[in-house]
């Protein structure tokens, strides 16, 4: 498998053959800029899988879309930035059924296969009647080179669109993987969700698009953790629509996905807002992977140890003191065993202080690389996290609802 | 029961009959304050019991301690601030060890009823010379009214002393519990440490001791979570001197000493570095209290949430966002039926708008007390922590290890 380099900007949901998109502005968001955005798979398959928040108080648009990729069936994507329609009740569930009836009119589609996603304040109706003026104009623009548009279109307090693809050549064919991301990161006032789109032209089965998918967001999006806070809103979806006509074996399709996914969620915690490091907390020698989550997700929730970042801080003291927050029924290890390592120099070994931690200098890099050795077995998993900052506060509390 | 109100200044750990105290300089701080505190029981009774912190990783004062109340024994607690005594490895533990002996020998008592707890920074040894040198002035200076010298030894960070007590006069006679606290609240760096001693004249076993302070302890300094990072270093010793004669029943003992700790967890609260707000976190309508616990811990340790509060925002959206992140097996409720109340605005119901938010004015008061119903049953707990801070940020990243 050859994975194209993305240096260069991406077309996104549209560097996959089979697709269109758009993004338009409806006049959702006060500022003028695009809010609205469409991908439409033209086929020859409708194949559609998506993963969707675990919190328990969703949007009407999660509500929606659950029920719409249950068949594996997926024609084609809505999003509006400028309004999440969470905790709007049995209105805001109209307005997300509407939109998807509309959408699917124009496109000559069923509305039971369009997958709606929105994003903005939680608990205010949507502005639905310049939602629904916009989808005309929206499915008008549709266009092969859409992709950028639309993944400017759904950025909310991003400052730049989130987008990658890969090309694989194989012996299946030459195929692509792309997609395109907004949000998450350091989280405006309730604007915490993040959306991403994925699109394939390889040849598969809804199984497989569900089992990729699933696959990739586990070890991606997943294990991006800003902020500690879950959304209501956060949806990933993929369609396919095998117009390369090439048929990647399984494993080959999951690293793609996983591929463009990984290249996303970087994207998301680079663009985090208030942020000044991104940091990455690297479990190492845990008894399983769950076990190395556990202790890095302690790791990447502290407060204290974000802050200490952002103050370019070694503060190795606060890093095994959240490590031994973890039961021991969770992740087995030995509390007087913690090896860990910034940016390559062994702050503390065996629990106690290690190399001098003034060799570091934290400030000059914006990437912070935290490795924690349990010493208790083979597993590893990483988690990323930002830094807690001024400008955090700041964006969090300056807004009123 | 008669609870004595306590606006007045508290004498603390002395408040009781049979105690000494005293708090004086060894040269720990930096900045010359006094940092070194002990506390003795005179008996008649030497009952003492003692909960510490459940974080994995802990210092040697808790390692140490542990074993001295396994016997239901404890004599005197000394007490440090100026080093943690945390991440020191074999020495440390050894000078843990050595101050007990120092103390129980200037005590005419024995090392393993000492218990010894250190705070201030982590992963550096105790400057124990100074540290064994203050120990015959802090024996000289014990006395029964020493008990406000001993809580202002033990302040870190702290802006205030902490010290409560209740005398109870009842069928069983006249009966004290008082007690002294420091730290927790917004943590300094890795400052993070919450001591407490509490002690009582009243006659009561080691059983009763510890089943009081555990049942004290699960409801008061648990539900302060004002940053959810656990200290390494937590311990809260009772001590009972037995010296009113007094044999409450155990109901009335629990009652004083949970009320004791009650009084000193909002002290530390209201205390929290680089807060501006406390915000008691009230779940009712729980299918059990460790369902309420649960939903309470997850808003109280929300950074969107605290953050709308610093600018007081009643941001209820970011608030069922929490509540939704709480699993279903942990607190069965339905997701579209939760009330919001902040300040008595019923801000959300039904999980959507309900009165108008702008009605508050969180800026004019310190307290701002939320309540969520669950509708799912009749528990209910309440957890308090603080407003997320530049304060908290600065205090918590400009200072280096």
């Amino acid at each position: 498998m050859t994975i194209t380099p993305d240096d260069a900007p991406s077309p996104g949901v549209t560097a996959a053959r089979g697709f269109r998109a758009s993004g338009v502005v409806a006049g959702l968001k006060a500022s003028g800029r695009p809010d609205l955005a469409i991908v439409v798979n033209d086929g020859p398959l409708e194949v559609g899988a998506a993963v969707f928040t675990s919190n328990r108080v969703v949007g009407a648009p999660v509500t929606w879309s659950r029920e719409v990729v249950k068949d594996g069936v997926v024609s084609a994507v809505v999003l509006n930035s400028g309004g999440a329609n969470v905790a709007t009740g049995p209105e805001g569930f109209a307005d997300s059924h509407r939109t998807a009836e509309q959408v699917a009119e124009a496109l000559g589609r069923s509305a039971a296969d369009v997958v709606v996603c929105s994003t903005g304040l939680i608990g205010v109706r949507l502005a639905s009647e310049k939602l629904f003026a916009g989808i005309a104009p929206a499915v008008e623009a549709l266009s092969p080179e859409g992709g950028p548009a639309a993944a400017e279109a759904i950025m909310t307090t991003d400052t730049v669109p989130k987008t990658a693809h890969v090309t694989v050549t194989d012996a299946a064919g030459t195929w692509t993987v792309g997609g395109m991301a907004k949000g998450a990161g350091m989280l405006a006032p309730a604007l915490a969700t993040m959306l991403a789109v994925v699109t394939t032209d390889a040849v598969v089965d809804a199984a497989q698009a569900d089992a990729a998918l699933r696959a990739a967001t586990r070890t991606t999006f997943d294990r991006v953790d800003s902020d500690g806070c879950m959304s209501t809103s956060d949806t990933v979806t993929l369609m396919a629509s095998g117009a390369s006509g090439a048929r990647p074996e399984p494993e080959a399709f999951a690293a793609a996905v996983r591929e463009v996914c990984a290249r996303l969620a970087r994207q998301l915690v680079a663009d985090a807002e208030g942020a000044s490091h991104d940091v990455a907390v690297r479990v190492l020698g845990a008894s399983d992977e769950d076990a190395a989550v556990a202790v890095a997700r302690a790791v990447t929730r502290s407060n204290l140890v974000k802050a200490a970042i952002f103050g370019n801080d070694p503060n190795w003291g606060r890093i095994i003191a959240q490590v031994g927050t973890v039961p021991e029924d969770v992740a087995p290890f030995d509390p007087a065993n913690i090896d860990v390592t910034i940016n390559g120099v062994q702050v503390c070994r065996a629990s106690t202080l290690g190399e001098d931690p003034t060799l570091l200098d934290l400030a000059a890099s914006r990437e912070v690389r935290i490795e924690i050795d349990l010493h208790a077995g083979d597993a590893e998993a990483t988690v990323w996290t930002n830094d807690l900052t001024h400008a955090y506060v700041h964006e969090n509390s300056a807004y009123s609802t």
